[in-house]
């Protein structure tokens, strides 16, 4: 059987862990092997970087923070996510490049294409079967994450307009490759949303 | 007065930290402000970074370990480099990217153009005004090495011969670039060597 990479895109408060649990489940019925990988902080190392990015005190350079994601992206792919897939395994990522063009391109002072072309170096080109994004207004976002009380970690603290930007840098990513995309309305019910990722990815299959 | 950037290159125990104390003495005494760097571990994330690359336990995934140099040096150079040079303070740095390129490029699986372009993204473009290279047989730097008892790092346990493909890398990029690089024989008494960089650096003041 052929493996699958299939990422889940959306600012936070949108659904996406509930999501990969959902379809976890649903693979599972199917017999099929899953194998979670998160970025940053996917392997060992990424979470050594995932809490220099996230939860550092103090600057970091834009350039420094675009690499280190890039370095995080880097190992997790070449020691986990390649070896799964041709291993046959379904990986289901939360975030991948997307976010990185999104969050640090769109959102920051770097070139979006330049971002992109740094993950694709890392990854040797790869890119998923298929990129969940859940869309989301991110005031609705935030209140969401408000409700669940969590700790706020670097770019959660950033000012609304940021949050804005990325959500309108998702949507062009998504606009320029529709093939790979699958956008979802993130207020849509968990129900209805958990059975359309469910058929796309039947097709895949 | 206009500040200078010289970066210091060669294998361990070619005598870097030696010509660097005394360019800086006899910068001092022409009333010049220095300001010394490196690289990895410049900076308080680079000292963190630094750690990781050089002493973590475990395989690090070779473009992930040339986009954590490139993370350390992109924060280097933005917050303690170019700041200093702008004010007008001479540079004095323990290895910068031709490091990254003869290690990486010329002693790894990665290609040498490629470490080159990512390390120029992280610094947008800049190259020292001299790169002083202390060329040295590995052997004779190895067993200067085993003399100071120094514990070895990660790089340093390499075997022999990826140490001679990287003098091999050096000599090469020293080649092709002979306007910025000095390129002297670390086996020259201390006194010729450092009278060699003070002609040069001289001419550049």
């Amino acid at each position: 059987m052929r493996g699958l990479f299939i990422t889940l895109e959306g600012g936070d408060g949108s659904g996406k862990s509930t999501q990969s649990a959902l379809l976890t489940r649903w693979l599972h019925e199917q017999g099929r092997e899953v194998v979670h990988s998160r970025e940053p902080g996917g392997t060992d190392l990424g979470l050594e970087l995932r809490e220099i990015v996230l939860h550092r005190r103090g600057h970091i350079a834009p350039r420094a923070e675009a690499l280190l994601y890039a370095a995080d992206r880097a190992h997790n792919i070449a020691t986990t996510v390649r070896p799964a897939i041709e291993a046959g395994a379904i990986v289901i990522q939360d975030r991948y490049l997307d976010s990185s063009v999104a969050y640090q391109g769109a959102g920051r002072v770097l070139d979006a294409t330049e971002v992109r072309s740094l993950s694709l170096w890392a990854t040797e080109g790869l890119l998923p079967d298929l990129t969940v994004l859940l869309d989301l207004d991110p005031t609705v976002g935030r209140s969401r994450l408000d409700e669940a009380r969590t700790r706020y970690d670097r770019l959660e603290s950033e000012q609304q307009e940021f949050h804005e930007r990325v959500r309108a840098g998702y949507l062009e990513l998504a606009a320029a490759e529709p093939d790979r995309f699958l956008v979802l309305p993130a207020t849509d019910s968990i129900d209805d949303i958990a059975a359309r990722i469910r058929d796309r990815v039947s097709a895949l299959l």
